[in-house]
């Protein structure tokens, strides 16, 4: 069901930009500050993208390309539209995440005109490979967030789902490889989120202390 | 109540970000796509960035600095934080609106350290005065897009409050200004809309034809 629209140009990006608007209907595990409900990745993906701009000065190389880090981060959850919503810490759903998420990016940037469909898989690929230095800092802030979310909401989502420390520490890896500063304030949330109970330290640990 | 985290700027920042998290609770008058809620001004900042970069080559003049459209879209709506969505139609909301949104751009970006404070707030004033290019042609994104949803929703919005024509197309002038392109497809649209009944003619234009 494609309207026509003035050239196939238009009329692709048209239908692009109609079709990911379902992305306001995917719905995370991490709550809006107000707990009021979930928060959606359309509007995670707008908070996250402003945060890599303020947050821009803590990276450790300043040489740091912040435009294409925002891009990436503007369509790094494009594929949650078909894929849906991985929780960061469900195994389960991480064995097909990729072939699911492949599939989705290929029906998905499929929409655009093939030059700009090129462009945004590999803006894509840069995101999920995570070799590039924008790409580790656009994953930092995309993990550094549903934390600070969490923390802010008296740990809701890491009570209901009982995660602890260890499995915190090892999703924020990509922070401790971009900045020194936001690794120590991670560290830092972390071990306040633990003394307020909302994240449980992990068993052995808790055995060695 | 602001945490203290690492350093001052950190701890400003932090506290930025909690409270920008807000505009997820700011409704527009604009329906979603599936038509099941009215869209929030956080994912519509989202929608209309990813906007900018896929209709970017329709721009008129293709020296558009869009990392500068982008950074403006993205943080353009803040101030709907204190001074809410002035629907676009609304007269007597317009009367009080710079008032409003001024006091709220100085309270928001004073949340940030003083030289982030600065060119936040002049990156915003930037996109109020819309006098560069870039700043026109975020004012078309931002303007075409509800347009797009009203179109692909029935025309919900504009049949409730009784819209006509010519203030969609006055409302739309930016879109004129920055892409012919765009323009072509916005006289486009709003006449499918009145051919099916969502949108009225002016009444004036009525009699002449």
């Amino acid at each position: 069901m494609q309207d026509q629209w003035i050239n196939e140009r238009l009329t692709s990006q048209i239908s692009f930009l109609r079709e990911v608007d379902k992305l306001k209907n995917v719905l995370r595990k991490t709550f809006i500050m107000d707990k009021s409900r979930l928060e959606n990745t359309a509007e995670h993906s707008w908070h996250i993208s402003l945060m890599a701009v303020v947050l821009q000065e803590h990276a450790n190389d300043p040489s740091l390309n912040i435009n294409q880090v925002i891009r990436m981060l503007l369509l790094h959850d494009l594929v949650e539209i078909d894929a849906g919503d991985t929780f960061a810490y469900d195994t389960e759903g991480y064995l097909d995440k990729e072939e699911r998420e492949n599939a989705a990016a290929r029906r998905l940037f499929g929409l655009l005109p093939e030059d700009q469909r090129g462009e945004w898989m590999t803006l894509w690929r840069e995101f999920e490979d995570g070799i590039t230095y924008e790409a580790k800092y656009a994953a930092a802030l995309d993990r550094l967030q549903p934390v600070i979310h969490n923390y802010y909401t008296g740990g809701v989502s890491w009570i209901k789902h009982g995660i602890v420390k260890s499995q915190v520490l090892k999703r924020l890896t990509p922070v401790q490889e971009v900045s020194e500063t936001l690794w120590r304030f991670t560290l830092e949330i972390v071990q306040r989120s633990i003394d307020q109970g909302m994240l449980q330290d992990d068993p052995i640990a808790k055995e060695v202390n």
